[in-house]
């Protein structure tokens, strides 16, 4: 059975619907709900961690502005709708032709910390408008949220030098796209992802593989400098050169009698790049080149970068580590119904609770700056004053199905930085601990 | 400067181009390679794994079809000429404009296991028709490898039971449609995600969630009867009930009163699995449900199915573990220059080294099927008879741009099951070890 549903023409572009991008048991429970009138309650559903990673002491939300933009692109086009034809009835099909999302969404800015139980986002709606984004939010924020968390813990390892994201071949060819923007977001200065450059203005750097070496080679053996003097003539003596391909002392030295000492920089990528880079700099000195930086890389994580702080290393290459979240590749958000035609709701199964009702969260500070307490309270009560700072962290997302407010990525990069500025000292620790704050849940009608 | 490069009209789909899925490096030494001549030279590329995940047996390649798709859609549109002129000179920006892989590659047949050192792809063809592919190949292959190799070993832990993938929302969008095709290689049953559904055909799987049984809360209080009710109305007593909203116990009860006692099946979500299975069985058993099966979800992976073998669970439904590779979300493979005009070439930093020359394998097993070595040896130049039976590995994927060969998911489930099976014994436990077999690696010119 193939039948075409009247819809109307859709906004959204052709092929790129993020309609589909969901769990089947999202529809058949819009069925079900359509079935028994359900469908049209009120409802708020919420985005949150129960717990942080294992000793995480903070987290930092990303993929807000990417999810209100898939929000606008959840339409179900023709070639969506006969996928489903298989087990949706006739009215399911309709309603799903004609959705698009009317409801309002709050939430964290991006770029914001986050610790358990914060409501990071907020969606509300009728439940057929918002039961079926589930898999959709949990999709992005997991995902950008886990190496954004990730990657501000490089950021304060780095202690200020340069990071640059290079692991999209580590993970899925969109994820890596993803995951530049969200560790961009979180303070890298740069990724090798050419697409983020051009879909989110992430700026993209890279200059040569050993490949690109191991290609200079002849008959009569390896060309090294053959290799540094091609990619010299066409992007400069500022290029960075790749020297441990074969002997690094050698392609130290053969990178500095090819570019001169005006070379920009050379990249260390194997081997104990401490020692290595202490080697280099010696020789890269001894040769005049003191200006010259030495980027590394190579399976570095926060704690591979932090023991190279005492190391002259200009600049880091991240690569795995970042893109699958140095351990935590999964920010571990649920998406929950928390409250139905104004009577907030909640699980009761062991282990799993959630706290019913529609939220916003607070976050109280010293007067230095330095947070000390979350306070997450009923949707339009915030807490009566107190002796600290209060600042809302619940901001509005979209109205009525269309995007308000700043989601522009360097106001998200901005608050990153105020965020770890505002850490307890404790907070900033590598090692694993409590989260940096506590969180405190104020109940619905208290 | 903005310039149109005139170009080939392409097949591609507009706006799914793959070409930008790259890191920048690949487009300078493409751009250097074109300076001096060298962008001509025949080369090989080759993915493969050094090691396998820390403790891991076997691996079990994934990819191999979406690889070839994806190097369909690798051309150059004008919006991404457009995104690298700033950096690329007019000449490599129109030969990108008419770029597309005219070479050949060899490979594992997806589904396949392999070990360190296999070689899993072989890309041949000029420098620049290979080096531009180095992302978008590890990228999938990457990715899609880890997620095979995790599920395989959940399959073996089940036994035979059915697994179904459910993890879309602990995983980028994305990357969630291309895990749940890569679990369904390896073994899964099904997958939760509609888009796998549309795009690879993995069957869809999924029913409720607490959200709808929430839904259905009036100023009385909680109504868990009055959701089952909508949910068998709609899909019929064949379905799944999640019974653990609020209490177990009278939620079985109530499954049972709204659907008969051919109620399809009960989803536990929480809890001690094992001892709720039990409780749950001698429940439904005693309500005369002695068809309804038990499917178990909630933080799944590998070992937690063993340790539920003796348990009465049906059906385990998995997330978290599966798509993030349980413990293990890339497989670090590498794409590496093994080959320029017939010189085998090889990096020699340390740790690092890598084995010249385009290559080929084949696995020897005893009479029983039992796999005992791998060989990797020169191209066209397959080991000596030996007493063992002995097959090749490496199959043609692509020839002169175009595919050729059996990239069918079926098979490649087949080739999983019949893997598995051929493993000896040692190689199927789940703590850690070494390879199962061990690679032999024939160096060129011996």
């Amino acid at each position: 059975m193939h039948f075409r549903i009247p819809r109307p023409r859709n906004r959204y572009r052709c092929g790129v619907t993020t309609a589909l991008l969901t769990d089947k048991y999202e529809l058949t429970m819009l069925a079900a709900a359509m079935h028994d009138g359900s469908v049209e309650r009120r409802t708020t559903f919420e985005v949150f961690a129960r717990r942080l990673p294992d000793g995480r002491r903070y987290g930092v939300v990303a993929g807000t502005a990417r999810f209100v933009e898939a929000l606008a692109q959840f339409r179900f086009d023709d070639t969506a709708l006969a996928s489903l034809e298989e087990f949706l009835d006739r009215e399911t099909l309709a309603y799903l032709a004609h959705y698009r999302f009317r409801g309002d969404v709050d939430g964290y800015a991006e770029g914001e910390l986050y610790f358990p139980g914060s409501p990071v986002l907020s969606v509300h709606g009728t439940f057929g408008e918002c039961v079926v984004l589930e898999t959709l939010a949990l999709s992005i924020f997991n995902h950008d949220t886990a190496i954004a968390s990730a990657a501000a813990r490089m950021l304060s390892a780095a202690e200020g030098r340069p990071l640059i994201e290079m692991g999209s071949r580590r993970t899925h060819e969109q994820a890596a796209v993803a995951a530049a923007r969200a560790a961009y977001i979180a303070g890298f200065t740069a990724s090798s992802n050419l697409e983020a450059q051009r879909r989110y203005g992430v700026p993209a750097l890279g200059t040569s593989a050993h490949a690109f070496t191991l290609l200079h080679t002849s008959p009569d053996g390896p060309n090294e400098k053959a290799a540094f003097r091609a990619q010299v003539d066409v992007l400069g003596v500022d290029t960075t050169l790749l020297v441990d391909t074969y002997d690094i002392t050698q392609g130290v030295a053969n990178a500095v009698e090819v570019a001169g000492t005006e070379l920009g920089a050379v990249r260390i990528d194997s081997g104990d790049l401490g020692v290595m880079a202490r080697q280099v700099r010696e020789q890269l000195d001894g040769l005049g080149a003191n200006n010259t930086r030495i980027v590394v890389s190579g399976d570095l994580d926060e704690y591979a970068i932090a023991a190279l702080r005492a190391e002259p290393v200009d600049i880091y290459g991240v690569g795995t580590s970042v893109v699958t979240g140095s351990g935590a590749p999964t920010a571990n958000m649920v998406y929950k119904l928390v409250e139905v035609d104004g009577m907030p709701v909640e699980k009761r199964s062991i282990h799993k609770q959630s706290h019913g009702g529609r939220k916003q969260a607070t976050r109280l500070a010293k007067d230095t700056g330095t947070i000390v307490e979350e306070i997450v309270h009923p949707f339009g009560r915030p807490p009566s004053q107190s002796e600290f700072v209060e600042r809302p962290l619940t901001i509005e997302l979209v109205r009525r199905g269309e995007p308000v407010g700043d989601l522009g990525i360097d106001t998200a990069r901005e608050r990153v930085v105020s965020g770890l500025h505002c850490v307890p000292w404790d907070g900033l620790k590598l090692s694993r601990g409590e989260p940096a704050i506590s969180t405190r849940m104020v109940p619905p009608g208290k």
